[in-house]
This record gives C-alpha cells, structure tokens and sequence, in this order.
C-alpha cells in the first residue's frame, strides 16, 4: 500500500480528523529537536487537535442544542461540556500547574448524575469557562520543559512513583486526552447531518 | 487539594476508567529507565488501556447487541467494531510492523458508510477479527525499540518529515489511541444499566 493510500481513504464514521495524520496548523519544528523535545511535542500536539477541535465545537453550540442528550435518556451536551471543564481544571494541581480556576464545578458535573441537581450555571457561561479553561491549561501545558512531562503526577506519592515511573504527568495528559475524545465521540452524535 | 481527593472523585459519567489516573495491569518497571523508555512505555501503555478494554467490551457482546444503533440513525455498533478493526489494521504497514491481517474490510467499514452495502462479515467474526488485529499488533508496538517511535510513519516522505519531525510513529499512535477512545464512548452509550 502506498503512502498516500494510507493518508487519504475515506471514512464515513464521523471522525474523518481523528485518523488522518495530518499536521493541522502546520507548525514546522526545528531539525535539532532533542528525543526529549519531540516525545513531549507529540503528545501536546495530540491534546491540542482533541481540544481545539472540543473548542471549535463548543464554541459553535447555542444553547437549545447544548440541551440535547447524546443518546435518549443518556447525558445532555451540556452536561458533558461541565464534565470535561471540570475534569481539564482538576489537571492544573495533578499536572502542578497552578491552581484551579472553576472548582464550583465538581459537584454538579464531577460528583452528581446529570439532572440530578438543580442548574447552577447557565449554558452560556459553561460555553465560557470551557475555552478559558482549556486555552489557559494548554498555555501552561505548552510551557513546560519537555524532561518535566516525566515527574510523578500529584495523585501518586513518591514512594509508589519509585516503583511505578510511568505514573507521570504526560500520563496524566494522555489519558485526559483520550477522555476527551471519547466524550467528544458522544457529543458528535447530537449535530446535525 | 489532597492527592486523595484528586484520584478517587466518583463520576457519572460512564467514563470512570479513563479519568482514573491507575496503573492497571500492576507493572513494576526498571527504576533505570531512559527517558526513551518512559516516555514511549507511557504512550503504550495508554494505548492498552484503551484497546484492553475495547476488547473486553467487544467480547462480551452479543450478535443482538451488534446491531443496536449508539444514537438513533447513527453507526451501528457492528460498523463501529468492523471500522476500528480496518483502522487498526492499517497501522501494521503505517508504522512499519509488517503486513495487514484483514485488508478485506476496508470497502465495507472505511469505504462506505453503515448500511449501504450487503454485509460481508458475521458478527461473530467480525468480533474475533477484531481482538486477533489488537492482539497481534499490540505485541508488535510493545516490541518497538523506543527510539524508534520517533522515525517517520509511512505516510509521510522523508523530506516532509525533515521539516516536521513530529509526524512520527509516535503521533500515529496516541492519534489512533484518541480514536479508539472517541468511538468506545458511542459505544458505551448502548449498554444496558
């Protein structure tokens, strides 16, 4: 199989920019990268295609739609809109990055079901806390030295770490970033065709 | 916020496993490590993550269970299975661990969309296709000298490359990983509670 055949078959499941391999932004890097440098870069990268794109979504949604369930009797868009604001501000302590700038969040978005307490905070302003969150925590994200990505996360102590050296934090930016795809996958499901 | 407090916050989302910062599988691993053998161990290890529990899910799932849409009018879950089968097949030649196990499925769940073409594949089938691609090309990313994720994937030219030396191996992989993710959330909304 060629190249390009490998780059460019079609898809039809809704996820066209997830598997193309693709540069988008295209930013060109400097040839002397260190090992260091592009392992890290890779991963930031990989969390800003997800979260731009959340971003993008989000920003886009009105109000009304943010009121849809992703599956009937599942959970609404604006449910998960708090959920992963909630989730992405809880990486700046985990990540040791600063403090948190929504923690009000977590009890209605973290800790309750959906619709299971009443509403604190209206769609325009979760449409809000969304990107201020995610556009801070990528700036401090992109900040850090890329040899940094490999100390211990703050949910594990220092003795387990010893033990354990892959609890880090790009493991921690990892698997936020896969957790934001998945909740994006849903969230997909309520455009319309 | 205590180190607790940020690991074991309940969720409600149905996405308790991806937010947990864990280490299952219990590894112990070398204190010595590189920094290119922590930094490509973690992205593997996320990978399983998320593909060990694809394929729990998947195995358990019933012929019946296949068929059921993860919204109204959307993919069915047997055209989610069969597409992350065929993508997943792809990434043998894509990062240069040989040969593809089931190039016949592309036409069917790449090519065209669910539903427009007379079904060529038993759910049963369909299932184990899925965990013997999984399965073997785990083994052959697990196998992967870490300096190696960081050369170029086969969609990619080497002078392309040279000016974005993150379009590597490595970003095919958490790519892929984020995919894997965004389909297993729809998936997850047709289980029973």
């Amino acid at each position: 199989m060629t190249a390009s055949a490998l780059a460019s078959s079609p898809r039809q499941c809704g996820c066209r920019a997830q598997v193309t391999v693709s540069n988008r932004g295209g930013t060109l890097y400097d040839a002397d990268m260190t090992n260091d440098e592009l392992f890290a870069g890779t991963a930031v990268k990989n969390w800003k295609l997800v979260v731009d794109r959340l971003n993008t979504t989000t920003a886009t949604l009105s109000d009304e739609a943010m009121q849809k369930e992703v599956s009937p009797g599942r959970n609404r868009v604006y449910y998960l809109i708090g959920h992963l604001t909630a989730v992405h501000d809880r990486m700046f302590p985990l990540l040791g990055l600063g403090e948190r700038l929504h923690p009000e969040l977590d009890e209605q978005f973290l800790v309750k079901p959906d619709r299971t307490v009443p509403e604190t905070v209206a769609a325009a302003d979760l449409r809000k806390a969304f990107v201020e969150v995610n556009t801070q925590l990528t700036a401090a994200i992109e900040a850090l030295p890329p040899a940094d990505w490999l100390k211990r996360h703050a949910a594990v102590s220092d003795e387990d770490f010893a033990k354990e050296p892959l609890r880090n934090r790009i493991a921690v930016l990892q698997s936020r970033t896969a957790h934001a795809s998945f909740h994006e996958g849903q969230i997909r499901l309520t455009r319309e065709r």
